[in-house]
């Protein structure tokens, strides 16, 4: 079946193609009514679906956005890209999906495609801070973005975040409040600023009741399950604590196994809580207490304040605020 | 800054509209060197990113495709997403992402917009049966398509599915060598053909040894943690079994909690095996053993799939075959 383009459309109604296309683009002042309704029902008899390639060269606008995450398969992004189409969708853009892997390279050629595929904006969590690259592509590439969850705070560019400090000092506040003293804590990498945000506020739950977080008790579980189980477990072997907050929920899975293998029980002998309130954390039994980020509706945001940008302008930085959801692996002592 | 045209690289080489647009679509030949390289010096010194709708216009190809999932927040998803963007974006494909919750109305519209978006391909994880709209829209859209895991495996259409029916064979024939003779079969839903045929293939390894699965041990957990948990309970509050057989994994954390809940241990005192080997079971404690789908590589296979419909015609349906992952969680009696 060959694909129905304007000029039959305007043959079979016997006006102009430009008279179809202003039909098409809603641009239709001057027009008759009758002309119009003529227009509408040849479209509508022969089913056409108009060329967007086409249109896309008269309103300079793809009516697609680009979504760059860094693995859709680590459990926060699907919440996260979720959210985002849903809002894309709600003003009828569409969303192109890229993995980055956080490599900064693969992640500057996706902007670079993005934008050679005449994208009207882009919603970006980069790597920890923005690469060079990155941030070169973005200024050049001259397509509007918003950072989601990593690549700088730095107020230099529109972006939402969650404040990391704030839920570290919750999670921190939680376990002082339970009469916990003797606490560890296991943070993503020593340079992930999301990572030590969390921790920095963590401490400081500490020093407001006059307690220290000694440096042996901060254990480095690289956001991933498997080190966090592995360091936790050598961690809890050696030295005896009655708490461990986990800067992500990923890596509380792990202290759950560790403990499970060490016969410590949860909340019993051992408090834990996490960060995030990703889905997974309801297969955990006892259910994971942890600090939530409203991750769902922080896609759909990014998404609201990227299409308001492209279509008013306008500019924003917005801070999520964490909160804690206590469930069943925290106990007072 | 104004976007560059192909014009200002034309007037800027020295030469016409139309050379440009050969060096742009590799359709050099009877030009001289010398010409080519003066214009891709030019598009390199002026960093020209080429316009990708007009691009389109003039090659029919988008190198767009879409990606229908029920919902991308459904563990299973990501995994065969990240699949088949990797292997479109080694094609230079990119993918569009839409999430129809299982609902043929938006399921439909999602495939009228991606077929006005000129995508050159459309992935597929349809309902469960191809509903008569979605159906007629993927005729009448004439886009290529290839249906993932979902959508009637009738072999009509290009296609990839798992040998449901192995799978639950081997999951019958695992508890059976293991002992096990007083089973249950968790199911998704009454009419799903998916869960259908994992039943179906759990009972014919029972049969082989003149087992039967009476209708009161087959409980409908609609493939979700929070049923399968409620209906588990129950159950094994009134019967008298030492192994269960979800057809999901979701379902099996659902089991789990009950067991928990019941002072059951797993897998002393009750064995559990899934389906699907989705990453949220290595959360799991003992780590669960499941019925393996290989779902980044059916993700993958689907994509190369599409492309090689696109480019060569190619037509294909593949079935994948199931595995399975002995871990923690069934055990000889």
């Amino acid at each position: 079946m060959k694909r129905l383009t304007i000029k039959d459309i305007a043959a079979k109604s016997g006006v102009s193609i430009s008279t179809v296309s202003r039909v098409l683009n809603r641009k239709e002042e001057g027009m008759s009514q009758e002309t119009r309704e003529k227009v509408l029902q040849v479209i509508e008899e022969l089913n056409y679906q108009p060329n967007l390639f086409a249109r896309g060269l008269i309103t300079k606008q793809s009516k697609l956005l680009g979504l760059v995450v860094p693995n859709i398969q680590n459990p926060f992004f699907p919440e996260l890209c979720r959210g985002a189409e849903d809002e894309a969708n709600r003003h009828q853009y569409s969303l192109i999906i890229c993995n980055s892997d956080d490599n900064a390279a693969k992640e500057e050629s996706y902007l670079r495609l993005l934008n050679e595929k005449q994208v009207d904006g882009i919603l970006l969590s980069s790597g920890d801070n923005l690469s060079v690259l990155t941030e070169k592509q973005l200024e050049y590439g001259n397509t509007p973005f918003v950072l989601m969850d990593r690549g700088g705070n730095s107020g230099k560019y529109n972006s939402i975040f969650v404040d990391n400090e704030k839920g570290g000092y919750l999670a921190g506040r939680h376990l002082i409040e339970l009469g916990h003293r003797k606490v560890a804590c296991i943070i993503g990498s020593k340079n992930l600023r999301n990572s030590n945000e969390r921790l920095a506020g963590f401490r400081r739950a500490m020093m407001e009741v006059g307690m220290e977080l000694p440096d042996d008790h901060i254990i480095n579980g690289e956001f991933h399950i498997e080190p966090a189980y592995k360091q936790s477990k050598e961690f809890l072997e050696n030295k005896n604590v009655t708490a461990i907050f986990t800067c992500n929920d990923l890596m509380a899975c792990g202290v759950y196994q560790a403990a499970s293998e060490l016969g410590m029980k949860i909340p019993d002998d051992l408090s834990i809580i996490g960060f995030d309130d990703i889905p997974l954390v309801s297969a955990l039994i006892p259910k994971l207490t942890t600090i939530r980020q409203d991750i769902y509706n922080m896609g759909r945001r990014a998404a609201k304040m990227l299409i308001d940008h492209i279509e008013k302008g306008e500019n924003d930085i917005v801070i999520f605020e964490p909160s804690i959801i206590v469930r069943g692996s925290t106990k007072a002592i």
